[in-house]
């Protein structure tokens, strides 16, 4: 067997994990994350639960990682911010690719049931926390650092206030459906945000 | 009868009202807002569905009237904002009352329940949007235009999304439990914004 054929139990474990995530990602839309278990989930997925609690340690961990696989590869490296040396251009580069993921109908029903679940569930918020919201916040509080370093923003400034500044807005218009969510918008917030972070 | 004395019906009509919006009220914290039904709240409420009908045109008016009058008056004039011409200060004003509503545990449970409800409904969301936030922004804006005529704001300055600014970050704090809700951060708030906003 040669090294480049992956192995058919190796392709066994990779189709199952796929399955379970597939199944909980659709089970949290249809009955919510209060009501989801573990068995439905394997139940769906075609697997036994024992081979859910091998890989994850609780329904939390599940769903989390399902809503993960949506919208990333999961690589460490793919949340670093670019970084140019123009943190005005590199910021409107995220901010407008985020926007457009918000806008984007596919991603509309998942994120807006993800996003009900932690706003209520206090548990599986740590997890966003911990293992997505926290690790991006601080690839994003890097470039700011960055920015700093060359004197672009304020020395002083309150990192994770510049986050909020530059990402609740977009939040609320989301959640909230109070108005576009255009490019427009995206290079508005970062222009307004950089005003308020000049040194 | 003196005019000071209020008529027997007149008082009902005033009883069964502040009974159909706490039982309203405390519906949706129970079964959720999805599941409530005119039915519930009037069986709750010690009243005839047609007595909830004649106030009401709709399950979403009832509950939004219940938690409109948990957080004021329903007095058209108490949400102008103060102008003491110094639009600093008056923010700041308005933004600690703000931080502190938001962190008081009493309002916790019913503004992040009438929250979910209208982030997943948006009829309900239509008439939160009509009724309470409509007029609110208003109101701010009002402020925002008056601080824009002593050149205290930039002239061209965007004041939807100058509000979006200064209560995005903590609608999204609040939400997301990220962090602390305390006068300072109203303040940073503020401070953030209007330098953003300066001309």
């Amino acid at each position: 067997m040669s090294a480049a054929k992956e192995p058919n139990p190796a392709r066994r474990s990779r189709r199952s994990r796929q399955a379970i995530l597939e199944a909980a990602r659709e089970l949290v839309l249809e009955v919510g994350y209060a009501r989801l278990t573990i068995e439905a989930i394997a139940a769906r997925a075609g697997v036994g639960k024992q081979t859910i609690y091998r890989w994850w340690r609780s329904k939390g961990a599940v769903v989390f990682d399902a809503f993960l696989s949506l919208s990333r590869s999961g690589d460490e490296e793919s949340i670093a911010l670019p970084d140019t040396g123009d943190i005005e251009a590199d910021l409107k580069a995220v901010m407008r690719a985020t926007v457009a993921e918000f806008a984007d109908p596919r991603f509309e029903a998942p994120i807006r049931a993800f996003t009900t679940e932690i706003i209520n569930d206090p548990d599986l918020a740590a997890q966003y926390r911990e293992k997505l919201a926290g690790p991006l916040d601080e690839a994003k509080k890097a470039r700011l650092r960055s920015a700093q370093e060359t004197g672009q923003i304020a020395a002083d400034a309150d990192l994770d206030l510049a986050l909020e500044l530059l990402y609740g807005p977009l939040h609320q218009r989301w959640l909230h459906r109070s108005g576009p969510l255009t490019p427009e918008y995206a290079d508005a917030l970062v222009d307004l945000t950089l005003k308020a972070l000049r040194p």
